[in-house]
């Protein structure tokens, strides 16, 4: 079988996810890692894949299908988005949802005139949650969607922890409130706040002599951030956050509520995830799209796409044909 | 706005839910039902739409965009799918999983001489949990999947009981067995028997004198049917049964647990459905389908198709600018 050539940029979280991904799915294989730092620095798992400089790419156009995009989206992506796929097929996870309109436009533009497919924003929210908001909606439009997140780290609100002053090092669950979850599984559409749908878990690890009641009421009132939710803060140390928390769980749901017919039959449409591991899940959703990438840059297709532009069948490696006889 | 013209062929339990479905849908409008009965014995809701003879369709061939296709499929499809495919764009539920390749070939091949587009296989299983299976096992190639029905009232087995000698009527619900999901929710991929999964809650109703010992044998021994699961009996009067067992509710659990990287990472993709109706989901599935076809047939996209094939977006009444922006 000829394989899928893959391509990771960005050795973080992610790209260590993706290289992982690859070596579970048998139509692929890893032929490099481009990162920022100096190649020689840079430890990788697979066997035969070459680490190279972030401005070696070119040298590798003819021998990678699909470029997988593992930067950041507030400063990495917006930039390297569009000008890696003016020359490779592209899989993302731009994740900033206000500016996803612009940031697809900017890709659109490089990838067509590249002559190349890029297919943004993957994973599972930006992702699966998307897509699951999409077919639920679209089969009952009368209705209301809830998305809950959690339990879960988040990357963006421990960053703010760290930032407080007096704070060693930290982590933030997000945590779905059960009984708002109950509420809207009952179909009774509740309108809830913000307040209602999350809580907000912080465990800090303060610095020697820090002013702990100075910490938690930054954290607690932090704009933005915290001041929405009802937000604990538990100190603990150095050796604690790295025995329990040194995993990175996430997950959440998507929840429809809508009705039917005449007589208002309601139905509930629910979708949810329970996650070990949030960079080796989303990594494993942005390498069944590359495989959809493949597939439509063969197919002669350009430009930029969203998963949900995407055919459901072109993720798999079965055939149409074994997809009809085993799984429909 | 220029309105997608749907025609209803068969109007039963799914046909009727079409109607409704497609009063909910503004950008639909029902042209013509087209019946086997006498057409003046048939009373639809919308005003201004026909009610025909099926051997009328020809007639409505420039008025209806998409015919949705309510018959059954065991003898009505598979005749009647190819046949109309010929000459309209079509949406059915076939849902006979053992013959799909099949029908797929014929209904491909009539739709693809006559010009137009066919999706099969709509509703929600086939259809939506096919569609969580196929994503689910794309992103987790290593795991497993486990499908729960219910609770619901399933029709084959209802029919079942009917044909059982002193038998008045009576209805079967499937039961899937909590224990059962609970083991495939903890991600311990469980191996299940028939019997683990479901049970089957019978309500009969039986004729007078009947031997009540005799029908509950009958049943809990049907081949293909009841002997390979734990079924109770229990009797009831008519009127409990129009009382209580009046509505046809039914939904269920695509659940599957995969793991990632190279410690094990679990993870869980659970989608279930909670339905009031399940004739009436069925049919809201279809209509979304309907747009989908309606739009790969002016893009002059030919041949049958399953939702394998269908990009999500083309279900929705949204622009992509307003699916990105809105639901990514």
């Amino acid at each position: 079988m000829e394989k899928i050539r893959i391509g990771i940029v960005g050795y973080g979280n992610i790209g260590r996810g993706v290289e992982l991904a690859i070596a579970r799915n048998e139509d692929m294989e890893l032929k490099a890692v481009f990162t920022r730092r100096d190649p020689s620095s840079v430890k990788i798992h697979t066997e035969g894949a070459a680490v190279r400089r972030m401005d070696d790419m070119a040298s590798m156009k003819d021998e990678i299908d699909v470029m997988v995009l593992c930067g950041g989206s507030a400063t990495d992506l917006p930039v390297m988005g569009p000008e890696i796929a003016a020359s490779f097929n592209t899989i993302d996870s731009f994740d900033t949802h206000a500016r996803i309109p612009e940031y697809f436009g900017n890709v659109d533009k490089a990838a067509k005139e590249g002559g190349k497919i890029s297919i943004i924003s993957v994973g599972w929210d930006p992702g699966m949650f998307s897509l699951n908001r999409l077919y639920a909606e679209s089969i009952l439009p009368q209705g209301s969607t809830c998305t809950f997140w959690g339990k879960g780290v988040s990357q963006g609100h421990s960053d703010a922890i760290r930032r407080v002053k007096g704070v060693k090092n930290g982590i933030q669950y997000t945590v779905p409130i059960e009984a708002a979850v109950e509420r809207v599984r009952s179909g009774s559409g509740p309108e809830l706040t913000t307040r209602e749908k999350h809580l907000r878990e912080c465990y800090v690890v303060p610095e020697d002599g820090a002013d702990l009641q100075a910490i938690t009421k930054a954290i607690q009132t932090m704009p933005n951030y915290f001041d929405e939710y009802d937000t604990t803060v538990t100190f603990i140390t150095e050796e604690e956050l790295k025995e329990k928390h040194g995993k990175m769980p996430h997950g959440g749901f998507v929840i429809r509520s809508g009705e039917t017919g005449e007589e208002g039959n309601r139905h509930i449409i629910e979708y949810s995830l329970k996650l070990d591991s949030n960079p080796e899940f989303t990594a494993s959703v942005l390498i069944c799209y590359a495989r959809a990438a493949y597939r439509l840059a063969k197919a002669g297709q350009t430009g930029a796409r969203t998963v949900f532009d995407i055919a459901p069948g072109l993720l798999s490696m079965k055939t149409p044909e074994e997809l009809r006889a085993g799984l429909l």
